[in-house]
């Protein structure tokens, strides 16, 4: 029998198709699908060597020749710096120029590298580029929001293979913000606290749904997940913004996405997956009604028209059955 | 350089990326990727043969052994009519269970068949069934709402090759839907009319993103397309719900849907598609603020990372390019 769930905090109900449901292990990749990559490829441009074929480096954490981690303007920007920005305000027809900022992070110098398999110290350094770029792009005013992506494998709209993120600043707040906020802002408003702590709180509490608790990150499974695996890692501390992180914070984040993503990968069989960063909007920090995630959502099924005409997902897998699965997996 | 569009239906942002743009043919599926179909497959469980592989039939034109059209309950059903309504109120884990309908419409006995092939006769059965399975199911008031929805070709999510449609009913009011009610009555409150019926006249008056225009249908490409060829099927007369549809509008549909499929079929050689057919909820029939409209979406790239997390659509079609490009296609 299945069931209906809301998920507070988008106003969506999910429904948990429970007659249509997979054991955890049924998601796997089968081994010979799993890609196997050359440590180094010479027709990439982000590989040691081919640094020339990318537009200009913006950031990086090690020398010219044995960088570690290095940040470029994105080659085909869906935004661009460059840009003016000019509004053309119309009630039915509002528009304005692609101005705001596209960087890519280039996460490792190996081809075949992947969070999951670095050490804590190379991820560490991939959370402080993130920081820096966040903390620089954001003194332009005109940027009102910066998000951070990992798109990992093919499905997950990667179209290059070597170990990358990247980053957009909007000059516009994102509409999956805008509306975090609103419900945000209507349970404070109510309770005085704010709901994402709230969350953690009872999560920690059940237990049922948590993947990984360490010093200072829980990656859980929401309650309403919308796809099967869907993770949320979320700081214990109140903090509305990505780049209020503390140095303690980064070294411990590193250890929570690389185990938790490492589960992931030996679990499912190097699944493809999409992670993103959402923050409160930059001229709105220090609130007390919102928090910053990072959310992963693996690829392993398809959304069709149901779930476009309705905004119901149907998800194949049980939350507490797949974070049980993933909280076995060593 | 890229432009922002908003989209006033959904408060969405889309950007429409001119800087990774493609002609509108260079998302045309090459021929030796179409595939070929048998006319008549003896392990499809939707074929003229194998009725009784199928849960029960609910609706059918035509004789047993000669149908055109049928509809049966979904054998995985998202949503089943033999749950209770069971509600759970609950502020952060609220939930319900699985109570509804999910109905599969065999759309033609042959298994190679597709809309954009068939005769207008045999487009109205289809057309008529979603009337007759909408006006029944109705009927129970424990319903909120309809949704209507076509999976073509396995990236858009059908696990079936043989042409067939679905219609799930909710016990809950999609936020898709929810969203749209909302946006539209406040254009409703201020501008006293029905935003639906604003956007079709400005569109006509615009004709750049028209692709086809029948004798009560008008096929257009919406100002803020999210995604390359997505397409807006809308009735010229004011009809919030489906249901409200008339025989002569219903024969005109058939038309509309045909030719316009035809196009995409042509055009960008048998692309896999959605589309799905979004109503006023069950009881709220007759406002004056909205509009049923039947949406095409055809999967031609990834949405990713950056999509996921702001909830802003990058697409590298121009509308206007697009709709020139399929009204030239005959």
């Amino acid at each position: 029998m299945s069931e209906l769930r809301y998920n507070i905090l988008t106003r969506d109900w999910v429904i948990i198709a429970t007659e249509r449901a997979k054991r955890p292990e049924a998601f796997r990749r089968p081994a010979a699908e799993v890609a196997v990559l050359p440590g180094y490829d010479k027709s990439c441009p982000f590989c040691p060597g081919n640094e020339g074929d990318l537009s200009d480096e913006t950031f990086r954490l090690g020398d010219k020749n044995a960088w570690r981690v290095r940040s470029v303007y994105n080659k085909f920007p869906a935004l661009s710096p460059a840009t003016e920005e000019v509004r053309r305000p119309n009630l039915l027809y509002n528009s304005m120029s692609g101005f705001g900022v596209h960087e890519v992070i280039v996460e490792h110098p190996r081809h075949d590298m992947n969070i999951a398999l670095m050490s804590e110290g190379e991820v560490e350094d991939i959370i402080r580029t993130y920081k820096e770029r966040y903390l620089s792009i954001q003194k332009d005013r005109r940027i009102e929001a910066i998000i951070i992506f990992k798109n990992q494998g093919p499905s997950a709209g990667a179209s290059q293979r070597h170990p990358h993120s990247q980053l957009v600043a909007t000059p516009i707040v994102p509409p999956h913000i805008r509306n975090r906020m609103d419900q945000a802002t209507r349970y404070f408003d109510g309770a005085g606290r704010c709901i994402f702590c709230r969350i953690l709180e009872d999560e920690l509490k059940f237990k049922e749904r948590i993947v990984l608790e360490t010093g200072h990150f829980v990656a859980y499974m929401p309650y309403a997940s919308y796809v099967p695996f869907t993770m949320i890692v979320q700081p214990k501390r109140h903090a509305p913004s990505f780049d209020e992180i503390s140095e303690d914070e980064i070294k411990d984040l590193a250890k929570c996405l690389k185990v938790t993503l490492g589960k992931l990968y030996k679990g499912l069989g190097d699944p493809d997956y999409n992670y993103t960063i959402r923050s409160i909007p930059i001229r709105e920090k220090g609130v007390e009604y919102f928090h910053w995630t990072l959310n992963i959502v693996p690829r392993l099924t398809q959304p069709a028209g149901f779930e476009m005409g309705s905004g119901i997902f149907i998800n194949t897998a049980l939350p507490e059955e797949a974070a049980r699965f993933l909280r076995n997996i060593k």
